[in-house]
């Protein structure tokens, strides 16, 4: 390893997307230093549409720790959401049923805000870079090891090494396999996404049930819409002409209250494949996983995001206590913390998907007992409010 | 048809189990006659082990329409149940959530006050019958022809047939084929239940999740207990003495809150399959369908009787309503109403059973997050309260 260049630090970060570099923002207010390195580009990052609706845990995190406020000027509050089926919205109130709000703001915002933040406060964030490897990490020194943008053969040392390398996580598989356990759970659905060039069709996201699946209809901007519908997970983006997409996300969403779907150019369309999974453990020696490393939800309950904030947030607290106090072993308080928010998410993201979705070959028993459910759910207000503490992440007890 | 024994009436009522009684006794308070037959005997339906627990609802119906106010004086009243997992129960307390209460008096009870009041009132019920069949119910007056106790063919000629006749209901089957649909939901499990000479374990239902399986520990008298396991649907009963059938609802049940089960000596254990089940419609012609003979529902919401009763309090308005009128168009305000209730009731029985069980064969994922929508529906009160409606019967809007 002679002749690379060298860096020592407090805690190396694979992965510069918002998990890890909003716990580099975090160790930095804590006087931690960190490195964090990325195969892609600031660029790349920044082009690839996902989530938006943020938790008010997440917005707080963002303005209270002073990664930016441009969310609170530019995010969109929603107050709550619409359940559509047999016909008609029903809403859920999020304000009036647990006193909370969401906010939507692209992960590609939150991602900006972030590097510009670490940018603005000095950080080492090293994007583009090459052959990463992750060694030593049952040792008291481990490294990342990588070839910058320039082409420099790069090592880093740190204390702590943090995966938040996303889904297909290299970190991850350096925990050995007979150690390892990750708990999946497959859907027989994915989504077909599009934006297109509409104006709004309603203030707040409308989650839609029908006998021809599901679909949601998102926002993003004043003339930019995000809509998704459930497909198979084989289907062939070719095979859905702009008027075709019209017709099925029409077709979805009828009804007779006078809702209106806005139509518009389809400037972006893509199936998005999704599942359930947990890794765990989610420390191994020094190395722990954060975000969707260690695990994914269904993009439902819109959890992914937030679980990756909140994983930090927990995770910078911890990393902050073992390094002040000299004792790694503190890094064991991370994973059970962060793994209740996890399973608690994973079943309001499985429950929502459920309640939505139609099975393919799924039995018309289970058809009519899902419209039955709806039907509870919404004339309930405890129904309401159980929901409403999932979807705004105000899981009781945590 | 001569030489039959015939009997003109308002109703013909086959199944004299509570649903084809309570309507029975409804119809004489609104000056409707009716005749009820029966394949069984008093004794054998007297004998038949079944469910024991009554919505406030059903409690009222035996009481006000002067049934018997034993189930008062008998009855025992539970404010709550415990959902037992992870070691330690969780209790669910009805009161406080939504105002009510269930009564623990076992359904044979609810038959014995239902066939004392119609003998009382000089009902026209006919046990111990054969070669009971329906006919003309798409005619002008249906009739239903039978041979009596003492062997005398009988004929009795009505306005409309009401099928009460269980579960394996012949009734239903008149239903043509292609007008007929029936929804079903089959289930991996099913219960293992016992009866034993033992003191409470409990002073209300503890329903218990655990690796190895559900458990359901109910009461029954001071000295005489109803527990249950789920087990597979073709167990061998034979195969399980009471010290293996103890050490299995032990080891369900284990924790360490000082929660003890009472043990005795096992007085009766059978194996009971359950589905859920719908069928439409539940008119044809003259001919109406009831209770078990129209859906059926896993015994662990303890829905079964309690749909039995609604079903027949509304049936017999609707009767009372189109007889009054002589226009039978009107026996169709019964079925939506009665339906909504039943899919309402369907999907929570679903719904506990599916948080309570373990599925053969299922996934790590499914179990851990089962554990998890536990931990969230009891730290909830929005999630305690939606679960405190469908148990008591107190679903939202109905």
């Amino acid at each position: 390893m002679t002749g690379r260049r060298r860096t020592d630090t407090a805690v190396a970060v694979v992965g510069a997307g918002p998990a890890g570099l909003m716990l580099s923002h975090l160790l930095a207010r804590e006087g931690i230093d960190s490195v964090v390195v990325d195969h892609r580009s600031r660029r790349e990052i920044e082009l690839t549409a996902r989530a938006g609706i943020l938790e008010a845990d997440s917005v707080a995190l963002l303005v209270d720790s002073g990664v930016s406020d441009r969310v609170l000027r530019e995010g969109s509050v929603h107050e709550g959401i619409a359940l559509r089926f047999g016909g008609a919205s029903h809403r859920i109130d999020f304000r009036e049923l647990v006193d909370a709000t969401v906010t939507l703001y692209p992960q590609t915002d939150v991602f900006v805000d972030l590097a510009d933040a670490r940018e603005r406060d000095g950080g080492d964030v090293r994007f583009d870079v090459a052959d990463t490897e992750v060694v030593d990490v049952t040792g008291d020194r481990p490294g990342v090891l990588f070839t910058d943008a320039a082409g420099v053969e790069c090592e880093v040392r740190a204390r702590v090494v943090v995966g938040a390398d996303g889904s297909r996580s290299t970190c991850r598989s350096l925990v050995p396999e007979t150690l390892r356990e990750q708990v999946v759970r497959e859907y027989p659905y994915a989504w077909f996404g599009i934006l297109c060039d509409a104006p709004p069709s309603a203030p707040e996201l409308v989650y839609a049930r029908s006998e021809r699946g599901f679909a949601l209809v998102s926002q993003r901007t004043a003339s930019v819409q995000r809509l998704y519908f459930e497909c198979d997970p084989d289907e062939d983006v070719d095979a859905w002409p702009d008027e075709r997409i019209w017709a099925e996300l029409q077709a979805r969403v009828a009804g007779d209250d006078g809702f209106a779907l806005r139509e518009g150019p389809v400037t972006d369309k893509a199936v998005l494949r999704f599942r359930s999974s947990v890794c765990e453990p989610m420390r191994y020696g020094t190395l722990l996983l954060a975000g969707d490393a260690a695990h994914t939800v269904p993009p439902t309950g819109a959890k992914g995001l937030n679980l990756a904030l909140a994983d930090v947030r927990g995770l910078a607290e911890v990393v902050a206590a073992a390094l002040g106090a000299g004792d790694l072993d503190i890094l064991d308080r991370y994973a059970p913390r962060a793994l209740e928010r996890v399973w608690r998410a994973q079943h309001f993201s499985y429950w929502l998907t459920s309640l939505l979705h139609r099975t393919p070959g799924g039995s018309e028993f289970d058809a009519r007992r899902q419209l039955a459910e709806l039907r509870s759910v919404v004339a309930s207000e405890a129904g309401r409010r159980y929901l409403a503490e999932g979807y705004t992440g105000r899981f009781a007890g945590l």
